[in-house]
């Protein structure tokens, strides 16, 4: 070898190096990616786990996932009720930008005529474009058409409900007897919402009593049917959502009632999904994320969640609206401890992308951050601030320790009515988690940093066609 | 051998084990009882531990012995502030009985003429009888005077502050800086708090900032130095009750605050207490519980803690007030796992009593149930019922799931004044942990139930002798 000869092996060493770390040799930059299964709550709280101080409902397997992995306690979600919140996570953009969001309907309803724009990419389509297998199983709400179903949003397969487990009610069951707990008076049948695989009606009124089961077992096939190949599963539980139900193995089981008999259901589903990772071998190399759409549904009592310290539930800006569970498990890839730093389900979107290699789209803001390395090294969070929009306004913002209030409003006949605030309500929320001192007086400085924040935010802000208007 | 020798040797045999059963060998029955050490925090209220649901607070340590131990969530003190609290967890005895319970003044204080009666038996005073060496480090708030102090109720040894540590206050400074955060203007030397050496007072006023630190050093201390006999130590830290000081180690360490930073700090002197354990090679037959005495002093906002999702707070006897977390860890000993049955305080007595072969002492009603089976085999907690006594007072109780308030009361100027109730209010704390919806109405049986109880209590209540009135 000449030493020219020696030099050149070393500057294309070097390059190559350069190359793979800018993430240029393909969009699978990993031989070995890791899985994903996201598990996805509806309506459960930041209170309804016992690691999260659930007095009554036992979540073993959450707690354990907790323990050895990292559990987020200033997590959030992209919006307070169903459709946007599922967009959010699934596209890592805020609602507002994809035209998912509305200030009336609020979701999709069975008549509604639109879904997901197809420009929209979502995190299947994105784990597809470096081989992923990818699976939903369970609540869609993002459009039931069949143009706008799972299968035709990056994922190979499908099944589960196309929108809420309440939506096609029979409008003879009296809507106050919701929350009458055991409600006996409430059946599966009263609902008449539609079971699909793939785009197909397989079963109507889906069998809500085994569906949490369901979910569960067709998780688990997944996984067993694709674990040569990296797989995605994004099981969006359509439970603990009122109506409630369980299987017969579940009824009674929980001291909390019915609504912990669900939550341990689902809990106890997650253990299976863990006892098949572990059988395949797949342990080290998947990462199962569990956290939950929305705050609790809170008048529906007791068949509705706690958020625990925080204030308010669903529907609202408060805390109890939008900050949620949010638990990392991976044992072979997640470095175990409590993360009290900001994080997003928007952030599952570039995290994962990152994780598999796939490079985040350059055409649209994309408001997910990468939290890699917080999940694999514990370094800090890149995350510094949350919007919190309701519908297409934004209520509220939080930078670093301090959420500021603009505009605050109850929901579902609860926790007030609208009301504008100048200046802005102005709390600690790493002191006051439960947004009771409001400190706006003593701190002009830290709104000055939040309106500026805003101004830059609303100097790009294109805000997508509305979606949810339109109805048939 | 004849038939008849080895008869008599089988009946021998079996009047043995009749014997041991009827623990009538003698105390201590078992010649490796285990060693006891109780953690007991100062107005830390249910949701300030990571593990409860604090969403600042890194409690690793605490999280980590409730994750190998067992964490139990409907877990009850005696009062709902300090010195009855004391007096029921040290004799396993509601403080009415004792005398230890007062409707205005509801502690002692530095001018106050008696303390816990010596006709009492506490806790040290039963472990005694086995041969335990003793320690009480921390705050005492049983009587100040020396007839009173630990070294007069069972403990070989005591290093610690005789009342609470706001007490002594220097007239000038204004009461309402106490719920700054932080409080640069309170120091701790606006507090002529003694600190004690058995008897002596060694420091005064006590420097509070490193008095934490100071604590959790001399169980270690103790521990080494007791490590050949069985010893029971009891940890009673005088914060987070305000004011709030740390050590400069602490100082700005939590994202909570000030606060946050207590009870990190205990929580780290916590981590050392079990490293010496491990490194004792004591880990296997100790059994170290965390608990508090009464719920978060809520007026003092962000220097008080947080009930979490339970309602109101120190003072009264909502849950806020009088429930607490409580880690029961021992990996040689503790089966693991999440207790939601119920537990008080006042069973500590019993069920140590019963672990170092100690009988309980049968000229007097004791309260505490022996949870021994619970802890060490997950059997069902022979707990039923609790009462909520303020002051002299019985103003609810708790039968199974359902708790009757008879009167509410506010406390520090929050919550509501004093209202009898008649039907009483009915909750189903299992179902309803918060507190919210009020079930007299559909349960009749319920409070038929409880009243019976009620009236089986009372029928042979002998209230004692108050001992907190007289001043000097």
């Amino acid at each position: 070898m000449t030493i020219k000869t020696k030099y050149s092996g070393i500057l294309l060493f070097t390059i190559l190096q350069v190359l793979l770390s800018l993430n240029l040799m393909g969009q699978n930059s990993d031989e070995n990616p890791p899985n994903f299964v996201i598990i996805f709550a509806d309506d459960l709280g930041y209170g309804d786990l016992s690691t999260y101080g659930n007095p009554t409902i036992h979540t073993p397997t959450l707690d354990r996932m907790a323990y050895e992995g990292q559990k987020w306690t200033n997590f959030y979600v992209g919006a307070s009720v169903c459709t946007p919140s599922r967009a959010a996570l699934l596209t890592g953009r805020l609602p507002v930008r994809s035209g998912m969001a509305n200030n009336k309907t609020r979701v999709l309803f069975p008549d509604s005529k639109n879904g997901l724009p197809h420009k929209e990419i979502t995190l299947a389509e994105q784990l597809k474009k470096a081989g992923y297998s990818t699976a939903c199983i369970g609540k869609w709400h993002l459009g039931h058409k069949e143009q706008y179903l799972p299968t035709n949003n990056g994922f190979d397969y499908y099944f589960g409900i196309p929108y809420s487990n309440d939506m096609d009610k029979n409008p003879s069951i009296p809507y106050g007897d919701y929350w009458k707990q055991p409600n006996d008076s409430i059946k599966t049948e009263h609902f008449n919402v539609p079971l699909l695989r793939n785009t197909e009606i397989i079963e109507r009124p889906a069998n809500q009593n085994s569906i949490t089961k369901r979910y569960s077992d067709e998780t688990i096939k997944f996984i067993k049917e694709n674990k040569d190949r990296p797989f995605f599963v994004y099981l969006a539980h359509n439970l603990p959502h009122i109506p409630l139900f369980v299987s017969k193995d579940f009824e009674g089981k929980s001291k909390r009632g019915l609504y912990g008999d669900v939550v341990e259901e689902i809990d106890h589903g997650i253990g299976n999904i863990l006892k098949t990772l572990k059988e395949e071998g797949l342990e080290d190399n998947t990462i199962v994320v569990f956290t939950s759409d929305n705050g609790p549904w809170l008048p529906f009592k007791n068949n509705g969640g706690s958020a625990g310290l925080l204030r308010a539930g669903k529907g609202t800006t408060w805390e109890g609206g939008m900050r949620e569970p949010a638990i990392f498990w991976g044992p072979g890839l997640i470095k175990s401890g409590l993360v009290s730093e900001l994080g997003s389900t928007m952030d599952l979107f570039s995290t994962f992308s990152a994780l598999a290699g796939v490079a985040i789209p350059k055409d649209r803001i994309i408001d997910g951050k990468d939290l890699s390395k917080t999940l694999l090294k514990r370094e800090t969070s890149p995350r510094n601030s949350i919007l919190f929009y309701r519908g297409t306004e934004l209520f509220a913002v939080r930078l670093g320790d301090f959420k500021a209030h603009y505009i605050t409003q109850g929901a579902y006949g609860e926790f007030g009515e609208r009301k504008e605030h100048d200046p802005p309500l102005l709390f600690n929320l790493s002191h006051d988690a439960s947004e009771k001192f409001d400190i706006a007086a003593q701190h002009p400085e830290v709104i000055e940093q939040i309106n500026a924040l805003i101004a830059s935010h609303n100097s790009n802000l294109v805000k997508g066609k509305d979606q949810l208007a339109e109805r048939e």
